[in-house]
C-alpha cells in the first residue's frame, strides 16, 4: 500500500471509499535519441512498488554526465530515458516494505546505490554496490520495469534516478534521507558532483598534509577536489583548465597555482614535473577526455605519485599509454562518487554543510526553472556555469 | 689510495716501493651491439676512482631483464655493454672515501642504487633513488667514463653493476654489505628476482591475509611473488602461464591454483573474474608483455583491486586499454625492485634466507661456470631453467 504526499499531481482512484495513490502526470524532460536536445513533455509516473519510494524533485543540479548521456557517451543506456542524477526532493509516496523513510521525508537521490548487502557494500574499503550501474543496467527497475510512460512508450530511467523529472521512482537503497533542515537547492549537489570530486581527494586519494596536487579541469568536480585537497591540507594545488574564467573561484577554494595548457608550448605533463620536481604527490583528472588523463597519470610523482581518474570518459574510448610510466612506482587509481557509500555518509555531508565545513554554494552559478533544462545544458557545455541548479 | 684483494688477476705498478692495485685483466661477457650473443672476452678493469669499489664477482643470476638488454629492448642503453645485474661477490678494494665497505667484504650489487640523500631515498615510501637508471643514465659510472676497455675500446656498464664480469667497479652507493656467512651462490639472487618479485607482494601490494592473488608469469620474479603472497597469509593464489612446466614449482612455493591461457578459449581475465568472483584482489604482471599487463589489470577486483605491474616492458612499447577499467575504484601500481630501500634492506634479506625464512634454492634450476653465459641465457628462453646462476 502507498502512502501520499501532496495532491495536486496525483491522479487518485478512489477503492472501496478509499483514496489510493496512483499515476501521477507530470512533467519531465525526456532524451528521445542519442544527440537530440531533450524534450520537457507530459509523463505519467507509476506509483512505487514494494520496495521503491517515489520522491517529489525539488532540485536538480546539471552535471556533464547528464549531456554526455544525451550525447551517446555513456555505456548500456536505452533511449528514450530521462536523464539528471543530482536531485534531492521530498518523499511523496512509499511502497510496501520501505522502512528508512516516509512521505515527507528530504532526501538525496543516489546515482551509486547502496543496497548494504552485496559483498562491496559488506567491505569497508568499497563504495561499488552490486546494484550499481556497470554491474547492470540501472535503465529499468529492479523488477525489470519502468515507472515512466510518455504517449504511451515506455521511458527508461537513467541510473535509476531520473531526477530531471517532478516526480520520480527509485528503489529504497537509492535514497538517503537527511536533515529536514538542508537546503535541498543547495545539498542536491552532494548527490553527485561535489561528492566526486571531494571524496576523491578525502576517500580515494587520502590527500596527506603538506603534500602537491594537481586538478585536471575546474568544473564542478574538479573545483570539488580542489575544496578536499584544501581540506586534507595540501600545501600546493596546482589548478589546470583551458577555460581561466574557473581560475578566480579556483583560487577561492584554495588553488594555489592555476594554469592553462594554452599558455605553453611544452605538454602540460612537462609543466606540472618542472613546477614540482618529480611530478604531484596526487593528481587528479576530472574532465573525462583521454589526453587530459593521460596527462595527469603522467604529472604525478615518478615513485611515489598517485593519478586519481574522476572523469567519466567517452563509452569505448582506448586510452594509449606509454605502460613504463607504472614501474618506477606510481598508482593510478579510479574513484567513483567519491568513494562515499552514500546512504551511510549523505546526512554526515548535509551536516557538514550546515556547519560550513565546505562550500556548495560556490559552485552553483546558476539556477533556472526546471523547463529550462536544455538553457541549462547550454550553459555547461559553453563553459558558462560550474553548477546550474534546476528549481521544480 | 686502493686497498687491495686478492692478486693473482691484479696489474702491480710499484711505484715508490708501494704495491698498488691498478687496472685488473679478466674475462667479461661482452654485448657487442643489439641482438648478437653475448662474446666472453678479456677486458680491463680500472681501479675504483674515489667513492667507488671494485668487486670480485662470485656468482650472479641470470635474469630475463639481461636478455632484454641483448635484444634491445631496454630503454637508454649504450653499446657495447656487459650485461648482469643480479651478482654477489667479495670487494677487491674500495676508492678514497669509501667507508661502508672494506676489501674482503660479502656484497651483493644494487641494479636499484641508494644514495641515502635524495628525495626519494629520504622519503620511506620510495626506493627509486635520483641515481637509479630512468632518471639518469647508468651506462657510464657518475663521473660519466667507464671502467671496462676491451681490445682498446670503452666499454659500458649496465645499471652500473655489469655482473656478467669477473671484476665488476661501482658507486659505493650502489654495493650492500651482507653477512660473511651468506652463501653468495644463493643470495645473489636477493640483487635482482626474488626481491622484486617478494617485494612486490609484501612492500607494494601490501597483501592482506585471507586474500586472493593472481600472478601472471612464473619465472623466478613471478614465483617469488607467489612465495611473497603467501608469506602475507593469502588464501587463495592463481599461478598462471603457458609453461605447465612451471606448476609444480609454483605450487611447492604455496599457489593453490595453476592455469594455462592455452587451455581457455575465453581471455583469461575472464577465469580469474570467475575463479574469484569479481576479480583477484591483487595481481601480478611478472611476464613484461603488453597483453598479459592489460590482462592483469583487467583481472583484479572492479572495485578494490590492485594490479602491481613488475615486468620490464619493452622499450617505446605502448598499451592501449580502457580507462574505464579503473573508475570503479580499482588501482594500478608499479614496483621497482619490490620496493626495497637495497642498502637498508639487503642484509635484513640475507639474515631471512638464513633462518629460512623464504627458499631462494629452490628458485636455482642450473649453475654454470660463468664462461657459459650464453648457454644459461638460452635456457631462459626457452622455458627450461627458473634461474641459472653463473659462478665464477
Amino acid at each position: 500500500m502507498c502512502h501520499q504526499f501532496g495532491d495536486q499531481d496525483v491522479v487518485r482512484d478512489s477503492v472501496e471509499g478509499f483514496a489510493q495513490v496512483q499515476v501521477i502526470r507530470c512533467k519531465a524532460a525526456v532524451a528521445w535519441a542519442v544527440g537530440k536536445p531533450l524534450s520537457v513533455e507530459e509523463v505519467e509516473v507509476a506509483p512505487p512498488k514494494a520496495g521503491e519510494v517515489r520522491v517529489k524533485m525539488v532540485a536538480t543540479g546539471i552535471c556533464h554526465s547528464d549531456e554526455f548521456l544525451r550525447e551517446g557517451g555513456i555505456a548500456n543506456i536505452d533511449f528514450p530515458v530521462i536523464p539528471g542524477h543530482e536531485g534531492a526532493g521530498l518523499v511523496e509516496s512509499i511502497g510496501e516494505g520501505v522502512t528508512s523513510v516516509k512521505t515527507g521525508d528530504k532526501v538525496i537521490l543516489l546515482c551509486v546505490p547502496q543496497c548494504g548487502k552485496c559483498i562491496f557494500c559488506l567491505n569497508p574499503e568499497s563504495n561499488f554496490c552490486l546494484k550499481a550501474h556497470f554491474h547492470e543496467s540501472q535503465c529499468v527497475l529492479p523488477d525489470k520495469t519502468t515507472r515512466f510512460t510518455c504517449k504511451g512508450k515506455q521511458i527508461h530511467h537513467f541510473l535509476w534516478v531520473s531526477t530531471f523529472a517532478e516526480y520520480t521512482v527509485v528503489p529504497e537503497y537509492a535514497v538517503a534521507k537527511i536533515d529536514a533542515a538542508a537546503p535541498l537547492d543547495k545539498v542536491c549537489l552532494l548527490a553527485c558532483g561535489f561528492s566526486t570530486g571531494y571524496g576523491a581527494a578525502i576517500n580515494t586519494a587520502k590527500v596527506k598534509p603538506g603534500s602537491t596536487c594537481a586538478v585536471f579541469g575546474l568544473g564542478g568536480v574538479g573545483l570539488s577536489v580542489v575544496m578536499g585537497c584544501k581540506a586534507a591540507g595540501a600545501s600546493r594545488i596546482i589548478a589546470i583548465d583551458i577555460n581561466k574564467d574557473k581560475f578566480a573561484k579556483a583560487k577561492e577554494l584554495g588553488a594555489t597555482d592555476c594554469i592553462s595548457p594554452q599558455d605553453f608550448t611544452k605538454p602540460i605533463h612537462e609543466v606540472v614535473i618542472e613546477m614540482t620536481g618529480y611530478g604531484a604527490d596526487y593528481t587528479f583528472e576530472a574532465v573525462g577526455k583521454q589526453e587530459t588523463l593521460a596527462a595527469a597519470m603522467t604529472s604525478c610523482n615518478v615513485s611515489t605519485g598517485t593519478c586519481i581518474m574522476v572523469g567519466v570518459q567517452k563509452a569505448g574510448s582506448m586510452l594509449t599509454i606509454d605502460p613504463m610510466l607504472l614501474l618506477s612506482g606510481r598508482a593510478w587509481k579510479g574513484s567513483m562518487l567519491g568513494g562515499w557509500k552514500m546512504r551511510d555518509s549523505a546526512s554526515k555531508l548535509v551536516s557538514s554543510y550546515l556547519e560550513k565545513k565546505f562550500n556548495l554554494d560556490v559552485l552553483i552559478t546558476h539556477t533556472l526553472p526546471f523547463p529550462k533544462v536544455n538553457e541549462g545544458l547550454e550553459l555547461l557545455c559553453a563553459g558558462k556555469s560550474i553548477r546550474t541548479v534546476l528549481l521544480f
